[in-house]
């Protein structure tokens, strides 16, 4: 069995001519496929209009109790629901999941060092063995960017590193792509060059680019992840344009990493 | 195979104390379960807070499309997904859906007749093979009142309907419970005494307790509902209160209907 894990951001989903031609692509790529997507302005928005303040600390985040409403509502309802609504109207038979549902994916909730980030969930452990029975059965699932604690609380969780922790989990049994949904068309030469894609990437290039300052910032946490995932089974992580998934599959757009 | 199909409503959702001692029950009940929400007042609260307006036309409540996004997200997202890891922690595998999940429960859009009543859904059909093949699995499916149709849109639906909708469409391939969690002890003969539950309510039983006026209001839709479902192949309906599941299974409390 093949499988595609895929992630879609905020830039997807805000954005409602890039999210319907994101899920007809989607519907339309063969085989068993699982989405997870990310959260999106409309969170903010809407702690907005219910008065609730954002918190930061130190620049990063914090999920206190009225903002983990807020997420539940509208990455678990909102987002999810809409998406899976759609998808089955474009032919693609979709579950929207949380990590809760199944007891799919496992977390604790992030123990306070410096920063208390609140009701945030570090993975623990991924029943893959179910996500796989509902693959097997032809539904695919689409994941929230939430999990659960086993005290049974929602727990709002990094949309990236699900995705990754999905396909690792996956890994075993199948062969697994994991491909990100990025806002450029993939890895690039130039930054400011949307053509100078990097078609493929190995550990020694990376490491050459990082070397150069070809490759640096946000990028660096990103590939890390995507090399870990490799050296932890993933086939190949793929770094491509919402887009472009249909050619990113079979090489012919975005990064390849493997 | 025997399955209990149960149904909460909005007296049990918001009060947490009420919710808590539900669950509890409903993770210790044996066998296939499948649990049925209706919505509570979290998300008229919800519209408030938000500015959107209660629509109603001649007493109807109206489902426009800002309402439609509040139940998105309570019922699908805050609620449901809420219940969904309370009962993973009591160790109840559950799995919060709406009908468009899995294409579990497909509707249509409620035709205008004299009322547009907007985003709300007429159940068409029920995929009751997937909904086993959870059960089966151990999963135990908790449903949002929320439907989808072919065009890919979520539509508010009633709770109540949808329980008997998917109690009936299992009904086929086992032998199925139908369990209306209500705010009194069971079909009461004195509506002002909890004492004087019906145990048992056959179809003559309830011509003659309507021609005598013992029942009136709105339990005549109720039991009306009940016994269609009845003879719909349902082994029986229960109305009891969410705290007396255990018992009323067991035909220890509440009012059966056969």
């Amino acid at each position: 069995m093949q499988i595609n894990v895929i992630k879609i951001g905020g830039n997807v989903i805000d954005v409602e001519e890039k999210l319907q031609g994101f899920l007809k692509s989607f519907a339309a790529l063969e085989g068993p496929k699982v989405l997870v997507h990310g959260g999106g302005k409309i969170a903010t928005r809407m702690a907005a209009d219910l008065g609730i303040e954002t918190k930061m600390v130190e620049g990063r985040r914090i999920t206190d109790a009225p903002m983990r409403d807020v997420v539940t509502m509208v990455y678990g309802g909102l987002v999810n629901k809409n998406i899976v609504a759609r998808l089955q109207s474009l032919g693609c038979n979709a579950v929207g999941l949380t990590g809760a549902d199944g007891g799919a994916i496992l977390s604790i909730k992030r123990p306070v060092k410096t920063i208390d980030y609140g009701y945030v969930g570090d993975i623990v452990e991924v029943r893959s063995s179910w996500i796989q029975k509902l693959l097997l059965d032809g539904v695919n699932p689409v994941f929230a960017p939430l999990t659960y604690s086993k005290e049974g609380e929602i727990l709002n969780t990094n949309a990236d590193t699900q995705a990754s922790a999905v396909a690792k989990s996956l890994a075993g049994e199948a062969e697994v792509n994991l491909i990100y949904c990025f806002e450029k068309r993939g890895v690039l030469l130039d930054a400011e060059n949307n053509d100078s894609v990097i078609p493929v990437l190995n550990s020694e290039a990376y490491a050459k680019y990082r070397e150069q300052g070809v490759i640096y910032a946000g990028m660096i946490p990103k590939l890390d992840n995507a090399f870990e995932a490799v050296r932890s089974g993933v086939r190949k992580v793929i770094i491509c344009e919402a887009d472009d998934i249909l050619q990113a599959v079979r090489g012919q757009a975005g990064t390849t990493i493997e």
